[in-house]
């Protein structure tokens, strides 16, 4: 790959030679996780002509049966790229979730996934878990228990203050 | 913090029981990079009226002083949700960058930093080193080495197949 790829695809090789430790590992750290999330959607597109936002919707509503609220639907939708009520209306013209009134408010509109939109996410998120599974299988235990111990510390010193959804 | 506040803030509190280990992993890391994007996101709209899109933007401008073209901005340009063209059209606005047609191609458009531009991403720099710094000097040395390691071995698995400023 030439210089410009390596560039792209490694925000590592963006690195001047006076940066911070802290700056080293923070940019490893968003590269690694970028990477994977990549290679998921990609690996959704392929496959299943779907995406990363898609896959995140629709386990949401995996989790609840009689179905979600649109306000509850995009506050636990962690994808910030994924534009929820556009998605909704896209999934709903394929036949994967249906859209009707709240019965205790008129005014909200509940959504809730088909037989065949569960049946598409369970394909999906089997596909999902095996492709998560084998790129980490590259972790040996020892590795993989550091990693979760180390994030685990790191997500306690940083606190949120901003929702999922909210754009940049 | 209620149960929804809670949800939002921590993908990991939405895992099933049956969850994958794996699964659990890349959950924690997708989880513990996307507060840290949020705190840094947050410091730079609160101090300096800004953002990661922008800051990134800006941070490629910084290390090219004669300029980039627009495509090989947005290639350098790693935050997916910053539209390139639409960030340059309002930090010249602001003063912060400049326009000219490139003198080899006169098609082809080159973006600069102007010296307002250079004081203003210096600025964000220092403040965004050292929160970072901040956050990750709750890691342990022996912490911060598994963690590096750890991700590099992630990274020679991954193999990222699309461009970055790509959506999804």
């Amino acid at each position: 790959m030439g210089a410009t790829a390596a560039r792209l695809l490694d925000p590592e090789s963006r690195l001047a030679h006076d940066d911070h430790d802290a700056l080293r590992l923070w940019l490893r750290l968003f590269t690694a996780t970028t990477m994977v999330q990549r290679t998921v959607d990609s690996a959704l597109k392929r496959e299943f002509g779907s995406s990363l936002p898609r896959f995140d919707l629709l386990a949401q509503l995996h989790r609840v049966p009689d179905g979600l609220r649109m306000g509850e639907l995009s506050e636990r939708t962690l994808t910030t790229n994924g534009n929820v009520t556009w998605l909704v209306a896209a999934l709903e013209r394929e036949g994967m979730v249906k859209r009707r009134p709240d019965a205790d408010d008129r005014r909200a509109t509940v959504v809730r996934l088909t037989t065949a939109g569960r049946r598409h996410f369970e394909a999906m998120a089997r596909m999902h878990e095996g492709l998560i599974a084998d790129l980490f299988d590259t972790l040996a235990p020892a590795e993989r228990r550091a990693l979760q111990g180390a994030l685990g510390t790191l997500k306690q010193r940083v606190r949120p203050t901003r929702r999922p959804d909210e754009r940049s």
